[in-house]
């Protein structure tokens, strides 16, 4: 949506017309100028054609129009490694003079010291003190606050650039199109709610409840006279693989009827989705572009594309080439 | 809504117009009939004028424009028990017959002959096992099609009713209001979350993922080639009390403005909303209707009133008599 348009919607109808005007001018734009012609890009508006056709064998009603997304690797960046993680270490550094005794502890020190191998070497249980330390002590409030700072200064190391920055354009493309066409789009990450819900709307124009992430556990009290809630830390669900449909029932509450993931912590995702009854769209991003972003799937640490990508011919699941399918990555 | 503002609407402007043209007849008409004038009628209107004028000092943006209600005895009547428990003690006669070792057991043999005494002999442990064997082992679709098929035969004792007719008429005129004017409403309940969901669209125009409630565990598997979701009989969050705040935390990402209740049991909810800062509005639905409906407060078992009367005045909650405030209670 572009302000010229809105501009134009607004000097044809008024306030209150601008959604249904701006929905006839959508629909006579190219909708996705990113994807290039080809059976992924066919795949998804043929898709759309299908369940929005009133009568049609595919009709699908607006209310259950659900369209999830994986976030790292398929919404924005996740090389070379997570952004979140990225996030914990600074933070660990920047917490480190207020906590000198972390100096003890050989993965705090490693943390400290920028020395991602000595991270590496306290295996998932040093990796959740760090992120617990980083991360929890604090109310939902105040850590999406430090979360929103962190993102408005920090760099990729690569271009450069904030990390919002590095969100893939027809990626933005899809959710706005699927929005404009009646759907609900919802994150459903790995990552910590609370982190991405730091920058949903402001990158992707996903409200805060229309994430779905991993959470440490929230205590309530109360001090000074006001209500408290306290994120400890304590992982008490894990929004990732078998995980996936699980918070997606517990929180949208109905099957979705299209997902787009990019590694196997989505496979479970894409099957629930795919499994139910009626018309579905199940799309991967593969990451098969050196130049512009980065090549990896079966062996990768970071977004590991294996079980996904060899059941995807015979499940029927769309994998996208950002290679080819893609003319262009970042906004 | 009425079908002639809709044949109205479409006939000016097509399919496309009728979200807009029928905001602006809606805002014609009063739209809070059923409210009769006063101070809670007008809490609620100047409420909504005051976060909606754009440049005025309390304007809120429609992003945050987030109201949260309780169903039992806010949305829907809650007297003499529970609607869902009904449900649960109907549940356990149907599924007597397959299961003969329930005789056995005492609580269960209570709720078989609909002896609400004797069920509540075996206590809230009784209730857990009852609650558990009448509502788990399903998937929550499966429980979702369960509970909707009861809703749509069972009766209530006193009406007559379907128990979704039994919903309060001022609030769905409060909720249309709230929505006409940008706000997105949730349902905060202490009963199951798949329960409320089971009518939440059809009785208030609430989707299932804006339902937050009190959630059984939900065991992911795999059964001939799918991916399952089991219902545990395991409680693993209570959306009551203390719980409301965690529950809008974690579901919602965001303080709402405004909080509808009518028991101690939002006692916490009304707090968390009240004490966030800008202007807010916290309103308690007062059961003082004996001739209409029931007359409770302090001293009932369900839907009990205390605390949150006690404090009220001072906290800067609107108390709602059924009594006086309302001109009528059912559609």
């Amino acid at each position: 949506m572009t302000t010229t348009r809105r501009g134009m919607a607004a000097g044809l109808g008024g306030a209150l017309l601008i959604g249904a005007t701006t929905q006839v001018l959508a629909q006579a734009a190219d909708p996705l100028p990113s994807w290039r012609p080809g059976p992924r890009r066919q795949a998804l508006i043929d898709f759309v054609a299908a369940v929005t056709t009133t009568g049609g064998p595919d009709f699908v009603p607006p209310a259950e129009r659900i369209a999830v997304f994986d976030n790292d690797g398929t919404l924005w960046v996740e090389q070379p490694v997570y952004t979140q993680l990225l996030f914990i270490l600074d933070r660990i550094k920047a917490l480190a003079p207020q906590n000198p005794d972390w100096q003890q502890d050989p993965v705090f020190r490693a943390a400290i010291a920028g020395d991602l191998r000595g991270v590496a070497a306290g295996g998932m249980e040093g990796l959740m003190r760090l992120s617990g330390a980083a991360q929890a002590g604090n109310s939902p409030e105040e850590f999406r606050r430090v979360a929103a700072g962190w993102l408005a200064t920090a760099r990729d190391a690569k271009w450069g650039r904030p990390y919002t920055a590095l969100v893939y354009q027809p990626m933005l493309e899809a959710l706005a199109f699927l929005r404009a066409n009646g759907f609900t789009t919802f994150i459903v990450s790995g990552g910590g709610v609370e982190f991405v819900r730091a920058f949903s709307q402001q990158a992707y124009g996903i409200p805060p409840h229309q994430v779905v992430g991993t959470t440490f556990a929230l205590k309530p009290g109360e001090a000074d006279g006001r209500i408290t809630l306290t994120r400890e830390p304590r992982i008490d669900f894990v929004d990732d693989g078998p995980g996936k449909p699980v918070g997606i029932s517990r929180h949208i509450g109905a099957r979705p009827i299209a997902a787009f993931g990019n590694s196997d912590g989505d496979y479970q995702m894409l099957r629930y989705v795919t499994e139910g009854p009626g018309r579905r769209l199940a799309m991967i991003v593969h990451h098969d572009d050196a130049a512009r972003e980065y090549a990896y799937d079966r062996e990768s640490h970071v977004g590991r594309l294996d079980r996904a990508l060899n059941e995807a011919p015979a499940r029927g699941w769309q994998v996208i080439s950002m290679r080819d399918d893609w003319s262009r990555i970042f906004p």
